[in-house]
């Protein structure tokens, strides 16, 4: 052992972020129909609570623990003792291989190690899986199929938040869950398997699930389902550790990345990604025209059909979850972009454009769509079709260049779909507000409702620093309208490489939009976290509401600046306002002293005004704090049960 | 000098922001009508043009300065020496006095230095001025007398943004300016005083402008003017110096603040308020109930009517701009919040409910209304017409409580504009983005299409700690559907008291959002600086692109975070990817290579195709950058004026 640790870099093992949530427990919520699956998720456990809740008609209870979506993988469990030499457990090993349509492959050994990098170790490594020869092993082949698969069931299980069928708005103790506008989408109370299944046939939501990634905890794209969020990473200009490569993208998961997309360039490319897939609990996706480019030094013109294959197939069988593939950036839409302010933006899309002109001919995505189909089902490798003629500034939104493209992609999607092979769709970008709407409405059309996956939009240009929230604006609206996923925006796009500050701000604001975009479509349950904070917080938990928030650190960072002592952390007041100010506690005032009065029918209301006026005036300005005994009477306001909507 | 300086504390200079904004100058637009009306706007110049701008039909050209919206006032233009003893330069003092309707009077000396706080020098104070007995001095009265005042002069060259009649699209250089949709909201496409006048006088737009703040620069809360923003500032509860209190006004404002609310408490209410007003270059608003309360020792059971009365006299007299009033929380409105998750969250709500439970009587702000008229017109004070029971979580909104009490806002505002008096209204608040349409229409149609400004929406509750975020997205919809003036949310929202840096990330936060609102609705002009920006970003004239910015400061630190080197502002690749990965590289590589072999048909494309691809591989991978002659010939792309839209 410690022979096999003396080749290696000193491990740093402090640079790997393994701390529970505060109040937390990871959860693990078993399946009636297959034995090995159990869910993961978050619980977060509430205080007792303090003061029964007055005037909505419930009984005093205990607040019960709040489950949530939780993409962190093990990371989190402190029973889990993760080591990122060894990878993570292959959760889905077992189904894979007894759905008994691959095979072992011996792969060509792939470059390695080149400028010292470290080689993720030959002991960890499994064999490469391939589908038979003429096989398909596509989740949506499965489901065309009618097959139900493990990672549907685990799905399923995962999008209803831990609620029960029989429980209706999740014990929602009366309060009014909104029904929201879903534009089309249909989602359901209760997410079944075989509701999984019927997206994932009909196209309309991928599982990004390489069968070379077993280690990826099943999770869907679709719009009926949880808008989910996505952080790119990559390795640094200045060369850092293996430690420092992995931990971004358990940081980006930490804080709730869905998936992650591996932009990584240079020379250890191929390295750096073995590393990330077999530590990684959630789909990687990559661009792999950028490796491809990495082989011929740099030089567009000198790409070939050939050497982008391979590099399809080298990263297919490493595992990568989703291919972005700019197949839609046709020659004859390259003009269309002079017009432009800011012509291509997307990397990808100026890599081929300058292909396209360079040799005078199509696109070789384009061309050879058919056997790119042919290496994606043969490892269940997702098309993510690249939008590499997207707007990169506001004047840009929507134009002919754009619009081309999109259309193209619908054309590529029915062509995949032949194939069985899913597929999602690369959106923009930069969009004004009033353009966002019909970006979404085109993609279903012209993409037969292929899930769209988009960059932001950012709805304006004149905030580099601030991108995160340019963008998160574009990202909700477009999530509410059916956007699948999010690609994240850090405050630093545009101006330099993301930090670990930068990544969770990201990925935060990218929740927020996300769950504002659930609630918005009236996702059920969505809801339940937003009520069981807003309740803490009148109640006066403090610790429930920062254990209940997106990021409970910075939450309860925040409040001890102002008030440091734990003591303040129960006290019923906050810090915005005293005790005469806080807005909170006087209304609590108000329904305790109504409570306690037992005051009744809305229809004595006007008998008893003077009568609660002259005692009142008797008990003098401390009336809300004397009252103790409850006392029966007709006169009064009861705020209670009598106010019926 | 040196003697009246003694009495004081030490001047702190260093504590107030002056410093202009990086290649920024103030200029000032004189008015045609009025001679003293020349309006501050603030111009930034670009750098010469380094890459002529090939492929948009356009000849090469001098990028010209960008005029921006300017909310900083005197502060940041060097030429003016700003001494917060003194005050700022009373603006509009002669036009208020040039209309012989005001008179001086003797108003009683207001508590003011108890527990040592710094008294605003007598020798810079001026007279206390009130409208001539019967008299009616709001820019409503003038406006529906048919009167253009130098305020609305002001406001519509402020307005146009530097813009000239002429200047179809500012010179926009051919790229597409995107129409907007503006539900309903006539935006003209250039702002005349007269449409000032009509849209004040229609009680669509308010202009605050207390006569005795003439410090104020005019500016207009509309929906058919720019998005508005407001930062709420107020003391803090460990002893601050008056440059500390003054200068959060000052940073608020230099970052685009187009009002701030005080929201002082305690002691030194007056004469803090009285140190903002003397040095405030935007309207200030206040919620005189906060004042009022402290009058009576924090109960709110003790509160009456003359109390309020003299209250409101008192911060007319020193110049606030606009009042929020709570005089739609009706006592049979308040049973209806108890079924609410979080019940009243607006303070002033709290209070005036407590106020109505404890006396059974009907709120005191409603059946004095009219008094409250009378005040208003005779200072020209405007109504913010509060939202006592705005919801204060997603599962309270739009509730029977929130709507009942917009109806008698709607109610209050007839009565208002029967008074001349103007009047804006407050909104919500916490809001699901799929609500927050029903809020703006439902206010247009009950309160007569009266100026909106509401807090936020915020869109979820789960994220203490980033709430402006939560809030930017709601924001920016409801600015885009109709909402005239936004306020801020900062990050310290619900935990603490925000400092400048959280100041700072609210306003930022919102004039994003503003700024989104503005392009969404087609406000003509808006885009010119994101087109201006985007150019510059493509042009990889870095400076250009951190000095068009909301933020420069930011978004150089951030560019420098990455790359210092002064050099690398000028590079042609950003830090985000090197000079083989820069996607804008490559465009513009492709435009240098279209445009320079002069090719021009389109029709000719086919027939070049072969012709280019031999010439691309004679002259082998570095053809981009080797090929720097003009040469003409039909044969190849023309990346250019041959791809007509």
């Amino acid at each position: 052992m410690s022979k096999a640790k003396k080749g290696v870099a000193n491990p740093e093992a402090s640079a790997i972020t393994t701390e529970p949530f505060p109040a937390s427990r990871k959860v693990y919520i078993p399946s009636e129909r297959y034995a090995d699956v159990r869910v993961s998720m978050r619980e977060i456990s509430l205080s007792p609570n303090d003061r029964a809740p007055v005037g909505n008609g419930a009984e005093p209870r205990e607040p019960g623990p709040v489950a949530v979506y939780d993409t962190s993988g093990p990371y989190t469990d402190p029973k889990i003792k993760t080591e990122i030499r060894q990878g993570l457990k292959p959760l889905r090993q077992e189904w894979i291989k007894a759905r008994g349509d691959v095979e072992e492959v011996m792969a060509p050994q792939r470059r390695s190690g080149e400028n010292g990098a470290e080689r993720f170790p030959e002991s960890s490594r499994r064999p490469v899986l391939r589908a038979r020869p003429g096989g398909n092993v596509t989740q949506m082949h499965y489901a065309n199929q009618g097959m139900i698969t493990p990672e549907m069931e685990y799905i399923a299980i995962r999008e209803n938040l831990g609620r029960e069928k029989a429980l209706t708005n999740g014990g929602n103790g009366g309060s009014r869950v909104h029904a929201g506008q879903s534009f089309g989408a249909s989602i359901p109370e209760f997410v079944t398997p075989e509701f999984v299944r019927d997206e994932v046939a009909r196209g309309r939501a991928i599982i990004p699930a390489n069968i070379n990634h077993p280690e990826s905890e099943p999770m869907i794209i679709g719009r009926n389902f949880l808008v989910k969020i996505n952080a790119n990473i990559g390795n640094s200009a200045v060369s850092s550790s293996i430690e420092e490569e992995v931990e971004k993208m358990i940081w980006a998961t930490r804080w709730g990345a869905d998936t992650v997309m591996d932009l990584s360039t240079g020379d250890n490319i191929h390295e750096t990604r073995e590393w990330i897939l077999r530590n990684s609990p959630v789909p990687v996706g990559t661009v792999p025209i950028y490796q491809a480019l990495e082989k011929v030094g740099g030089k567009a013109e000198e790409l070939t059909w050939e050497i982008y294959r391979d590099t399809l197939i080298e990263q297919a069988e490493q595992g990568v979850d989703y291919f972005t593939i700019h197949a839609g950036v046709l020659l004859r839409f390259i003009p269309l972009t002079a017009k432009r302010i800011t012509g291509i933006v997307s990397r990808g899309g100026s890599i081929l454009a300058k292909w396209c002109l360079a040799h005078h001919q199509e696109n070789f995505l384009y061309t050879c769509f058919e056997e790119i189909c042919e290496i994606m089902k043969a490892y269940d490798v997702a098309f993510s079709l690249g939008d590499g003629l997207r707007p990169g500034c506001i004047a840009d939104a929507n134009d002919e260049a754009q619009m081309g493209e999109l259309a193209t992609l619908g054309e590529l999607t029915k062509v995949a779909w032949k194939h069985d092979v899913q597929v999602m769709i690369e959106g923009p970008g930069h969009v004004p507000m009033q353009l966002i709407w019909e970006n979404m409405t085109k993609q279903l059309e012209l993409c037969h409702e292929a899930p769209f996956y988009t960059l932001g939009p950012l709805t304006t240009d004149i905030a580099p620093g601030y991108d995160h929230i340019t963008s998160a604006i574009g990202a909700a609206m477009i999530g509410w309208y059916g956007t699948a996923m999010l690609c994240y925006v850090t405050p630093k796009e545009h101006l330099g490489l993301p930090d670990k500050k930068d990544v969770k701000d990201g990925v935060i604001a990218y929740k927020i939009a996300a769950h504002a975009a659930d609630l918005a479509k009236g996702h059920p349950g969505a809801q339940l976290r937003d009520d069981a904070l807003s309740r803490a917080r009148f109640e006066f938990r403090w610790e429930d509401q920062f254990n209940l928030s997106l990021d409970p650190d910075t939450a309860r960072a925040f409040h001890d600046e102002t008030l440091p002592a734990d003591a303040a952390k129960l006290a019923h007041f906050c810090s915005m306002c005293g005790p005469h100010f806080c807005s909170m506690k006087i209304t609590q005032d108000v329904r305790d002293y109504a409570a306690k009065k037992g005051l009744d029918e809305k229809a004595a209301l006007e008998v008893g005004m003077k009568e609660k006026a002259d005692e009142f005036r008797k008990t003098g300005s401390k009336i809300y704090h004397e009252v103790t005994a409850p006392e029966s009477g007709v006169g009064g306001v009861r705020v209670g049960a009598a106010a019926k909507e």
